[in-house]
């Protein structure tokens, strides 16, 4: 089964706009037992399209538009179709209809010239729940091109509530195996240190069960396998021995989770098998690590919130950072960290506190504590424990490596509790 | 002259990781004067990597390849480039020189039989300043693959610091006419109602310009025009030709920057400006407006900080929320939005707080306030601003909403002071 993305838009290639449909439909089709393919993106030009519709309807069994659906000039979509297959435009009742209720949701109706009741001919159309644009399913042959609104909330909610729906009754006979991934989070290991050096036969050992691929983040690396097999059993027993390999060899003394978590999702979950409740405060990070932990749906039974306090004031004010701490050590050091995660985790009431502050520049650096310098500290009533820093990168990249770094800090105290 | 970027990688295929290389390359390149013409996305397929080299180096001028350069078994590229234009591996001494120094910087050293030593014959290669791999090159005719690695940083350092200057040399002559970009940031009215309602003929008028393409966003569109001229005089002849229509046509009253900041950076230019501070409170959006702004370099010299109250004890407790207005009206109401903005302003001592509070999902919804309710707040001394909405979207979803929702509250307040 073979599928591919088409992405469409100058503001793409433009660097306008992020896309954000190639990572939630490769996640999403990955979570049904299949893979992408392949992607494209393309500029709103319509020959282009169309040659790319031609040529994709042959190479894949489906083929996903996204973008270019609307009722504005550079709205291509349904004439690359139109030219792509010589389809003639004409007035359907379908679409029509699908776009006049829509619009009823905003008390507005539509006449028969709009664009959206003038369609390629022979084409099937998906009603669209979070936005007004019908989808456009055109097939040739067996193989499909199935193209929906650019807007991530509709094409994602067409994809789920209609498109996937209908498309997985006819694919079932097609899946022949069952597949499963297994991921292995690990820490304080580079990659090339597992792979190349500490453990140099791992990468084929694990190979035997299934692919493998490697992926380093900035304090540990993912590594998954892609298990499969005949059948349900035949999987389940692969797996039984893939953990049974990996669970015995040297390398899991690095292994934090065996799991798709991320950080912050495995964070909330042992807080909350703990029973342990958490407050954050940032300087640097500015409200990033917060903003990790509440992207996680239940935070609020463990996270009782954060205190960002970018200037010293706030500090002083709202923490209780000693005016001759910041004074004396300046307010990117060990000392204020400590008095940082002490103070809002007494304000708040919580049994951790956590603190960052550090310099994610462009300027504030000095020789001493260069851009990139960060300082982390996690407490409780026992304890307090330090991490230091320096990491390359710009701004908004510092800020995230800054909170990646506090989490596993984080992680490394709740490990021990 | 055109431009391919090609990423490779089974783990963004599967959605195990996001792509940040095209966005990041689009941007550069439109800020250099040209446009990204297409992307693709593959997998860890040597084959098809091999097949896609012939291609693209056939039909672009330059093809920009990210990953797959690391020293793992799934790293293909130098395979792939082996493969597809029959290049025999052999002993780079480059190569070997430009991963000695990188590994020198982690007082680690490589012998001659380190995969950085083995490369296809007849490229040449880009020194790795943020991470180790070398970037490759290899040239067909006036035709180029530049190989560099998946590793955002990796891949921008390299392209600022070493590909793109010395490829700009090549690129002067081609360059033939000069360029500029002008975007117009509307806000209150929806896309549809701009260009099919209210100013029928707009779209037609601005194209006379220039290349137009129009995106909405959740409280607004930008409007993005592309102007072209055969000298740096002519182009800003057009410049001013299209301003002075712009700025008396009616669309301008909801015009609120023409210019290509974001929100967020908008609102700190304003507050510098207007020597003001800002204090946030955060419930729903855990974090998320102060993120946003301090993103922006120079946010200290404006912002004082925030307080992510999820707990109502922490409502109480640091931002002064009465009691009896959480049991009254509840933590997500009017009431409280507006005690958390005034209590974020008073004790951070700032000139304007602001406050969310809502549902970001999937549950804690209400008949009366379902998910994707929420109540925004901005408070000054001498008057509060209230917003309600209600939006539609996942968790994550949701909270970027919000935090739009809320900076734009801000911006109408800034606006008026």
């Amino acid at each position: 089964m073979k599928f591919q993305l088409v992405v469409l838009g100058d503001e793409l290639l433009q660097g306008k706009t992020k896309d954000a449909n190639t990572f939630w439909l490769a996640k999403f089709l990955f979570s049904k037992g299949f893979s992408l393919g392949s992607g494209c993106m393309i500029g709103d030009n319509i020959s282009d399209i169309a040659s790319q519709f031609q040529k994709s309807i042959e190479e894949n069994d489906v083929t996903f538009v996204t973008g270019g659906l609307g009722a504005t000039n550079d709205d291509l979509t349904k004439f690359a179709l139109e030219s792509a297959f010589n389809l003639p435009m004409e007035f359907s009742q379908t679409s029509f209809d699908y776009a006049d209720k829509a619009y009823k949701r905003y008390n507005k109706s539509i006449d028969e010239n709009h664009p959206y009741a003038q369609m390629p001919k022979g084409v099937e159309f998906f009603y669209n729940q979070a936005g007004i644009a019908p989808g456009i399913m055109y097939q040739k042959g067996k193989n499909l091109i199935i193209c929906m609104p650019g807007v991530p909330s509709e094409f994602q909610g067409m994809i789920e509530e209609d498109v996937w729906p209908w498309l997985e009754k006819g694919l079932v006979a097609h899946k022949g195996c069952f597949k499963k991934t297994i991921s292995i989070q690990t820490k304080a290991l580079p990659e090339e240190t597992i792979f190349l050096r500490k453990y140099p036969d791992l990468w084929e050992q694990i190979s035997s069960f299934g692919r493998l691929s490697s992926l380093p983040h900035i304090l540990g690396v993912t590594i998954s396998v892609n298990l499969e097999a005949a059948s349900e059993k035949d999987l389940q027993k692969k797996e039984e021995g893939f953990l049974a390999f990996i669970k015995g060899h040297e390398i899991s003394e690095y292994i934090w989770q065996i799991g798709d978590l991320s950080i912050q999702q495995y964070i909330v979950k042992l807080l909350t098998q703990k029973k342990l409740t958490l407050a954050v405060s940032e300087s640097c990070t500015g409200g990033l690590i917060s903003h990790h932990i509440t992207n996680v749906p239940g935070a609020s039974s463990v996270y009782l919130g954060s205190v960002t306090s970018y200037a010293n004031t706030t500090k002083e004010g709202v923490l209780g950072v000693k005016p001759q701490s910041l004074k004396k050590h300046g307010a990117v050091s060990e000392c204020v960290a400590e008095e940082m995660a002490t103070g809002v985790r007494q304000n708040l009431g919580a049994d951790i506190g956590i603190s960052t502050t550090g310099i994610a520049g462009p300027t504030g650096g000095s020789e001493e504590k260069p851009v990139g310098t960060i300082f982390i500290c996690v407490n409780t009533k026992d304890q307090s424990t330090q991490k230091t820093y320096q990491f390359p990168g710009n701004r908004i990249q510092l800020k995230h490596r800054f909170a990646t770094a506090a989490l596993f800090a984080l992680l490394d105290v709740l490990e021990q509790i």
